[in-house]
């Protein structure tokens, strides 16, 4: 299926090598101020190209707007949006039409469908997040409403990485380098290693941390819609996704209960915790103190270098993949995992409009 | 929300000191072959009490079905099923009206609901996955129609950990121990932390492996509905999860993807995979290898142990916890992950009947 | 599928000749008082049984509330209840299990679910609508806080009709007579024509009118989910009903737009039209005026009368239905339309908070 | 909510005079042969200035596929559309911002959003419909693949009937004139009594009547969506739309159950009916019999006539409407009448084949 949330619903369109990518977003609460300018800036920080260590492939990936806002305001119709595909080379797909990349949905589509449009991965291609963007930063928009802020940085790319805890550095250094990690050394660590992957025509993966700021306690429901459950599937709905965890996390196995308990306190008439183990949400339910969580992306299955792997008719064949990818998608993939907190968080702050007569 | 699926759908009620936990599962098609003793068999694995490890709290947790079934064979009408509640000690939990105890559900159900059944956690108690594990053995059932099968096991207690591969062991061992590790040394050492941590009236989380065989190439969704974000959602609903993730996961973000990709080869006509880092899924989308998964667990926030805290009216207090709990829950999650990875299996077979003309 | 609603949601399981009916109302916002008396007294308004124009079946039709309210309120957890079936005399179906009898579902349930539990019509069985005026009930009581009123009452039963508009009628004696029509005399035929057709071993068919009042401008959706809609979904949803329509109806259709519309006038503040023609509903949102439909209902299937027809084998054969049933459904069907009615209203009245910023 | 369908999904966007409207269509299998003449076709059939009788407004109505059909067959992926506005007069409205006009969605517009669109009806105008007949084409070719046949005609203008019966009449001419009756001589009349109306500067209504034949018995939802009422909701969901009725529908409640009953008879192997007052369905799911129903659509509001009305400060005004309007949108809707039965037909075809194991 391609639509996600509840109330607040993002349906996306659209392959890598079609005529567009786009979406609609419904759900969007009327009165909500949305500029234009915001939206792009989010999609130029996913664009293509951006950086010599990001795909060449050049989109200026322009969105229009089609329906749904007037005077910079959200009229409470659905908010369409598309963005024309310009520089696909289809061609570089040619050789690809019967072969079943390694690690890559290939050969999945085929079983599902029965067939697919082998032109750059079709909709499996990361392209199809663009949609993704482009209805974050309107849900973005409705947190701002909220004064709700979301923060995704990289934390880690192939073995390098980012010890500092997400507390102990600053968030608004994290689109000062390329790589959009927030510690300037690290990142250039991360940037060389990437170089290095991309020289080896190999690719990296790693991991996203994101924080949430300013969620009001009670969002998330108690039983099948956790806060981290929706979160969590929204971030396993990303391309090449393989791990999610929240506060303590897979690290937070080992500790007793003792220890792993955040023990209540009030200040200033406010709930708070002493510690943050359980990462803002208890019993799926926010607690008004920071949400942060990790995403795990494996290297990218798009290598130039030559693979070994089988055709349609089961015969053995080597490839060696053109077209132009990224050697690590993490630095782009930052505002899609932003985007699709902000999705996430902005349904529930609707959700939560209905529990209470 | 209290319901999970899209074709199969399951709907859950029910409080932890109420007069009954129980569901609604509709959606299941009609003429599965459906035991009594099989869903009673689910839920004694699951039932408290059941060895000197879990919650002494006594509960035969006998299953009724209501409706749905007839003749041992589904009908395709819901199938309504309850267990009632019956050694609740609701006065173990007056002391407990009004305090937030750590890192429980208290505080959040009351900034959600403005109110809250303060008796054995309500519904934020796990008794609540008894509706789960009804509903998963008769997804099981499902499944049975088309071979496909699926085991859990508990592979990490605190810092006890099952290093071997999934592969490497025998899953028919799992239910041979008290606390579902299927190596038996390893067990035996897990099940010594656990009578320590009791000892010291403190509590352990851990991990628990998922391994599902025999699932069709196809199922699944390209794009928000993947296979492994239903199953990451699904897991991240279960009471004390905090991450998730499948085939490589969080330890494969540090290789590079000349190592991590899946070399694809044919035997027998059959598409196969070398490796299996993807751990059964390509772009959302299942590729006919084993699916394998992991789920931490956090330790159980409940306590012996005197802890501080505060109440409704924002005062420091001190709390020391009665009631019967577990020490660890993980042997007793076993069936629940079962339970909610069969569900979400399930759905995408029907799911997926829809997807050619 | 059988849940309904998209804030508000309502699963209903249960057979006529099972253990039991039942549902979950899920959604139901906590805080919501709710009278265990209230929901009893709908429910005897449908029981079988309470007048000598209805079915002999004797059913107390006691509800046990199992869940999600608390101290006379609701938690904001799912309400599940449950009737237990007492009365069903199953072998007076035995002669029914191969034949198909006219006009009931005996041969579509075949055809959709390769079999089907013959006693008492199973699933089809009207049965299954106690948990709708179940649920119904306890969206009244959320209506009950905005003060929005929903009645109605039978308009017509076979050729005899209540020509007056609601308007000219005491809504408050709709309960004053078995048959549930407000004006004494046109009861009188009513009943008298059903006693006819008892006699005669026949069934009737009529039309049930419904008036909500109080209803605040602003519910339901422009496009899909148009006020008028869900509630036209929500009416033919009921056994027998074959048709509704709302406002001028079908009556309106021979109207000229130029007396059709409804001038708009205000008065103390107030927006109001002169003419109700749009039955309180303008481009599928409520304008604050009263919403009234009717909904039209077949005459029961189900006869003593001998009847030809065929069974499973595709044999001519005759029967002769014992089992006891209603000779008209209407005056039974009042608090159900009017159930039905309710939840749709209370499911809008909490989608639309979520409707501006 | 802007979707409509369940596992056949349509989502619309676009207003009146925005820059497009258009749609999503989610879950269409893939493999379908889709043909874009076909799809024009149909819109050809709903658009503007087809002839003297219909609103002047020029619009070619041009489609544009972007994703989801690939070589003449649907890929399994998204189906996007869109259709720009050209013709729009967005001036003609200026006069308009700040009046509620008779009967339209302007003021239930302020009061669900607190704030409209006002230029043409925004998103209340049935140009949204363009984005239904053109999922609706797209669903007629899924039926294709089953022989299932679709056909809407005009049945009365104002007081013009045409009263034979659908049986009686020759579907294969409602094409042959411009009001879209299938009987020439009632059609002439039709299209006298709509320039009378026109001369008049008033409008009318009608009804619409659609046969659906070829369906397959087992088709619909026992309860909840049963398929008169998935049906109903769709049809309600067009605009002006005020009653559904299936079968023998509002007529039928006069009848005796021993008249309306329908004999089961068997020929060929095959069950049958000698009656047909059920319409095709029994207890919500189809028999196999012609499906038919009929659609009540009241006089537009849109008059050139003067009308006295009030505006956003309460005060009294008259208005005259400019902008291009039809007289009667019948003719027009007869396409959106069948596009939205394809639409639930389609998605009930893919629903039950979930149905059985």
């Amino acid at each position: 299926m391609n639509t996600i949330g509840n109330i607040l619903r993002l349906t996306t369109y659209g392959e890598s090598h079609g005529a567009a990518v786009g979406g609609i977003l419904d759900g969007c609460p009327a009165g909500v101020k949305i500029s234009l300018e915001e939206i792009q800036a989010q999609l130029d920080r996913r664009k293509p190209g951006q950086s010599h260590i990001t795909t060449q492939r050049k989109e200026s990936d322009t969105i229009e707007i089609i329906s749904g806002i007037y005077d910079g305001e959200s009229t409470g119709t659905p908010i369409s949006f598309i963005v024309r595909n310009k520089d696909h080379h289809s061609s570089d797909y040619n050789n690809l039409k019967d072969i079943f990349r390694p690690s890559h949905a290939d050969f999945t589509y085929i079983a599902k469908y029965g067939r697919r449009d082998h032109r750059g991965g079709g909709r499996s291609s990361a392209r199809e997040t663009i949609a993704r963007v482009a209805g974050g930063a309107i849900a973005k928009a409705i947190l701002n409403h909220y004064n709700i802020d979301i923060k995704a940085y990289v934390s880690q790319v192939g073995t390098i990485e980012l010890k500092k805890h997400y507390t102990e550095i600053d968030l608004d250094n994290i689109d000062s380098n390329i790589v959009r990690c927030p510690d300037s050394q690290i990142a250039d660590l991360m940037i060389k290693t990437i170089e290095d992957a991309k020289a080896h025509q190999d690719s990296l993966g790693g991991i996203i941390t994101g924080v949430i700021k300013g969620v009001p306690a009670g969002l998330g429901e108690p039983v099948f819609n956790k806060l981290h459950a929706d979160l969590g599937a929204a971030m396993l709905g990303i391309n090449a996704v393989k791990g999610f965890d929240y506060g303590s996390g897979f690290d937070g196995v080992t500790l007793p209960g003792s220890i792993h308990n955040d023990p209540f306190y009030s200040e200033d008439g406010e709930v708070l915790t002493k510690t943050n183990n359980s990462g803002g949400i208890q019993g799926g339910i926010s607690n008004g103190m920071d949400i942060n969580f990790r995403v795990a992306f494996k290297p990218i299955a798009t290598l130039v270098k030559t693979q070994s792997t089988i055709n349609k008719k089961k015969e053995e064949v080597t490839i060696q993949l053109k077209g132009r990818h990224d050697p690590c998608v993490l630095p782009r993939a930052v505002p899609i995992v932003e985007a699709m907190a902000a999705l996430v968080i902005a349904d529930h702050i609707l959700l939560q409009r209905t529990r209470q007569i």
